[in-house]
């Protein structure tokens, strides 16, 4: 069984992979548990690192056709779509959002038709969808009123693929991932880049500012669940989703204060005061226009997972992670 | 001031020109009255007939960004973006309808931000765009969940619509029509094409078949109140619209019983007997899934206003279209 990871040297992509490399299976679209032969990381640049004879990494432009139909081709059985451009960047480069979120994402969905075999796709999509006059409580079916280019370029994503799943041309899901914390590494261009930072820059010693109030709410997913949630949402049976290829996965809810709450309890005061609150009108009114509530009742009974509570998210960080931030500090000065 | 009407051959861009040139002006984006200078119809075939200095007919391929920088070019304040291909025509053919309902329209918006004068776009939405499980009522924001490639493309286009007007590359607003009825003409691939066919074929001695239950309900619109919605929805001032692009317009909702009735009233029993009843599954299972009962109150608010009844449409037809048929139904045979 052939699967390509797009976006694969990305955080989130390169731990699937070792998770899949990891279990060594995968169900296929038949539902018969099948050995993973071979996983191809699409990215525009190289994860490394990896020493597994399955792995393959290509390095190319994802909105390059040519290159998407040698790496995705008739052996590939299932396509986790993870490749993007950030919100930030999708709003401060309007062309170049449109070229990876937009183009790449219907280039991939044209390839797949053009093999015939039906594969299966997994596409990680955001809760960026979601925006303007929220009801109360946001759960699957909510309108999708995006309120900035990367969202735009999510909903229409998920749209293309619905109706090339309805076609028969892919077996297509959709998971719309909460923010993602405690994200490794260094802050992008992401609003929602805070989410992490006020976490892990003090966990690391390091300066950080939180551009919001400690009462703003965030929906959180961490690495570890994420990675879960994609192979569950991978393994679920076409018949489990029926018609309905879209499902927010499960966060748990906190106010930053909680957050920072949490971080004090695990790495105690001094982490904490790494923290300087600067307001961020910006960065305020985006987080500001997130849902408050979500019933994730359908993601619940497909047996996707979320996390207990943030300390163990943070607690998870400090296991998987704080490590290997440790031992390549030297490089990241 | 110059306007670009795109599928300005077929009959609304044809009639939409001809009211357009008999008023003689329009608002711009300034609110101030302006004089039709000229009007563009764009088209892959020329509509002919027209003999007004100000009028000119472009033909090409409107997914040709060449063609459509031409047209679309410095002096133009308004588009009106009619051209699409219908429903059972993107079903039948996805790369046509990807082509001309995604592809152009996506160059259209394309074309009118880089001319950088952010002009002024009309974009003619459906009620497809609605589909899957449906609120009771449904109304400006109800979630697009299309069940239809042209649903899909057309949602897509109304995202991206609303996204080029969030970011200022031009002054959007996308008007969502009901079934067109009674439309002139012949069948054309449009799974409603009935809704017209059962009366406009009864009233020209035709027989005709309709594919549904008497009890199905539709949801309809003129040509003449549609043309008046179209010109109403331009004349809008940006800030009436705000942040909320999209409008439901007014139809009226009748049971396909009703309307077989309103046609009797007008032509008697003799008319509605050229009405074979065959019923046709895909056709009633579409119309099944379209939505019962809507709100259109935020249309009412901004003054565009649907028909009174379905019979005073039917003597609509019989008054602006029925002899023109009767002239023409030599070369029809």
């Amino acid at each position: 069984m052939k699967i390509v990871i797009t976006g694969g040297a990305g955080f989130l992509g390169q731990r699937l992979a070792r998770r899949l490399l990891e279990q060594g299976s995968l169900t296929d679209a038949a539902g018969e548990r099948r050995r993973i032969s071979e996983i191809v990381l699409l990215d525009v640049v190289a994860a490394g690192g990896f020493s597994d004879s399955r792995l393959r990494e290509v390095t190319g432009d994802i909105a390059d056709p040519d290159l998407m139909r040698q790496v995705v081709d008739g052996n590939t059985a299932s396509i986790f779509h993870l490749a993007a451009v950030v919100s930030g960047q999708a709003e401060a480069d309007f062309d170049l959002g449109m070229r990876i979120n937009l183009d790449a994402s219907r280039q991939l969905l044209d390839v797949c038709r053009q093999l015939g075999h039906r594969p299966r796709v997994v596409f990680t999509s955001s809760v960026a969808v979601y925006g303007g006059r929220l009801p109360a409580m946001v759960d699957d079916e909510t309108a999708r009123e995006p309120q900035s280019s990367y969202g735009v370029q999510k909903a229409i994503g998920e749209l293309l693929l619905c109706d090339y799943h309805r076609r028969g041309f892919i077996d297509g899901r959709v998971l719309r991932l909460p923010t993602i914390s405690v994200r490794p590494g260094k802050p992008n261009k992401a609003a929602s880049s805070f989410a992490s930072g006020i976490i892990r820059e003090p966990l690391n010693d390091v300066e950080t500012v939180c551009p919001v109030s400690p009462e703003s709410r965030l929906w959180l997913l961490s690495p570890r669940q994420a990675i879960a949630s994609l192979i569950a949402g991978h393994e679920l049976s076409d018949e489990a989703l029926g018609q309905r290829r879209c499902v927010n996965l499960p966060g748990i809810s906190v106010s930053v204060q909680e957050m920072v709450d949490a971080l004090g309890r695990v790495a105690g005061a001094s982490a904490v005061e790494r923290i300087r609150w600067q307001a961020d009108p910006v960065v305020q009114r985006i987080v500001g226009g997130w849902p408050a509530a979500w019933d994730t009742g359908r993601a619940d009974v497909l047996g996707l997972a979320g996390d207990a509570d943030f300390e163990s998210i943070v607690r998870a960080y400090v296991e998987d992670d704080l490590p290997l931030a440790a031992k390549s500090s030297g490089q990241q000065s």
